[in-house]
């Protein structure tokens, strides 16, 4: 087991990454405040793992409620988040019950959600049981719903108590999913590490064949650059937002294309794409390295061209994005490889001929 | 205009009370931190006070948007919350758009917990128009909604940037509302000020009367404790707890008659009664201070006895509570007038006894 610390002060949190930790029930059972824990979880995800989780917890003299919420981005909405309010006060669950995520993206940022607001506000515990969770949403504190008109408008940060992310729940994961959960470590590199830009060129291979020492170091990587991230900048008034990489061209892919369509990885690796292209046009990244970018996202199985929107449909769609700021669209752009920067200065003339590539 | 400052580190904000602030513009322009700002308010409110606030506003260019609610603790749901982010969405408003409550607590509560989960956090301004809110709901970031199950239950802790109380708003409050405002005023004495108390009880006909002079006192005096309270604990792990006097018994009986039916500093005198009869009967307070807290009740105008619910229904709607930990009841109990302490400690019968007193 290797061990990561996200340094917040008073909201320090470690994050375990290693195989077969859902099975000892200790990691978590530590962090508790009382012998009570709710157990959020999907229809997926539950057969699996629930009782891999739960037996070793409730073996350990632990009080689990499990609420089991129907799968997919669909579900992020206000009413499955009632149906947690629901469950929590019919079991009359009080402010030091622990809430556990089990699950991907969607499960922690509905849990965590939850955590933050009942009874405004009650311990909680990521286990993340998707690669794109493992890397990206678990870590850092971000939580929250969709809205019909835009991904995570409806959120908090707060912070987890604990991550554990258990490699060994990656060996069950959709093949398309794990795809999806690359765009995500991808970004890292891209925007923080050549060096490990470069590693996981090499290793793309191994990867995607799902084996578990490479999966552990492209989740350790990813966790400590996302950990030294929101350490340095844990509301996202600075560099945090440049994690957001590609994400306010995903975003209008996922709003456009209505959420759960693509997934979100799938839409970040074209949006990613986007932001190297219109990085290549302002003469801040070769047309090499451009070219290195759409290939990794091409190997890795990711949509290199988003959907056919045309220009002013995708600038409608990203006007609605949280980087939005005094009416201007901001954007994080790169600077080669490993490099990454957010500026609201570019030409609009150069943002259409890479929205209008996306849709030729 | 006389300030107070709560003293909360990064989150550290003024509460201005005076006389005519709403009409000046200026407190509030210096706060925000972008031309654009959103006021919250009802349909009672509205008409009296949103031109005064808004015209200054808009005098020195910014960029207004009014949400206009419903009046009334029954609209505190997921619902009037929707409106607000589907006006705030469909607005684009952005993170540094400030939210601005004009209204009572339902409003201030309501506006706070949309500020704190709109994208994540935005800037909010709190502008009291109740006694209510003046003293207690504007100051300390206690945010939320109810649930069906509960009072409260749905919420965060966000702090403001400035809270602004226009005692000249009082002027046109219903006398039922200075009333149940002064319910809290009479709290922070029973926990904090003995000479406070003393105070009150001379100035009761004043308060009750509307004398803006006495009221000005009344309003800082409780915002200075509350201010001092909060800086001591924000998240209510510990001595934050004390200002929930009578509040777990009042919860119960606005639950158990509806939300709406009785007012919420209503239902809070008759829960401090009770509260101060089971520390009469537990022997840490005199029979004579008893009976001035059941005297300055009966003087304002609030109710002494709770509806007659009886004890066992009673303890099932405080069970409820957000001060429950691990099952057990916990209950802020009084040291005499002036002191006061939470205790999961005292015996059931005592309890009862109280609750059946109420019930006849």
């Amino acid at each position: 087991m290797h061990s990561i610390q996200v340094h917040l002060g008073e909201r320090s949190y470690p994050i375990h990454i290693g195989t077969g930790l859902i099975d000892s029930g200790a990691a978590i059972h530590s962090h508790l405040v009382q012998p009570r824990a709710v157990v959020v979880t999907n229809s997926t995800v539950a057969p699996l793992y629930f009782e891999r989780l739960a037996g070793p917890l409730r073996g350990l003299g632990v009080d689990l409620l499990k609420i089991e919420l129907p799968d997919g981005e669909a579900h992020k909405t206000w009413d499955t988040l009632n149906r947690i309010f629901d469950e929590l006060l019919a079991h009359r669950c009080e402010r030091r019950t622990t809430l556990i995520a089990l699950g991907g993206g969607v499960i922690g940022d509905l849990t965590g959600f939850a955590a933050a607001t009942y009874q405004r506000g009650v311990p909680f515990i990521q286990v993340p049981t998707t690669l794109l969770a493992q890397v990206d949403s678990s870590v850092g504190g971000k939580t929250g719903i969709n809205h019909p008109r835009g991904k995570n408008m409806i959120g908090a940060f707060y912070q987890p108590r604990l991550v554990l992310a258990d490699i060994g729940t990656l060996s069950t994961l959709p093949s398309r999913e794990l795809r999806a959960g690359l765009a995500e470590v991808i970004k890292y590199g891209l925007i923080w590490d050549a060096a490990f830009f470069d590693w996981l060129e090499a290793n793309l291979p191994a990867l995607l064949a799902g084996d578990p020492g490479s999966l552990a170091h492209a989740v350790r990587r990813s966790c400590e650059i996302k950990a030294e991230v929101v350490a340095l900048d844990e509301r996202e008034s600075g560099v945090r937002a440049l994690l957001n990489l590609g994400h306010t061209f995903g975003h209008a892919i996922e709003a456009g294309l209505g959420f759960g369509q693509w997934l979100h990885g799938e839409a970040v690796a074209a949006g990613m794409v986007m932001a190297a292209r219109l990085s290549a046009a302002l003469g801040d990244m070769s047309a090499a390295d451009l070219a290195r970018v759409e290939r990794i996202i091409d190997r890795a199985g990711l949509p290199v061209e988003g959907p056919q929107f045309g220009p002013a449909r995708y600038k409608d769609l990203m006007g609605l994005d949280k980087k939005v700021e005094g009416g201007r669209l901001r954007l994080v752009l790169c600077k080669g490889i490993g490099s990454a920067y957010v500026t609201a200065e570019f030409p609009h003339e150069r943002l259409d001929a890479v929205l209008s590539a996306a849709a030729g």
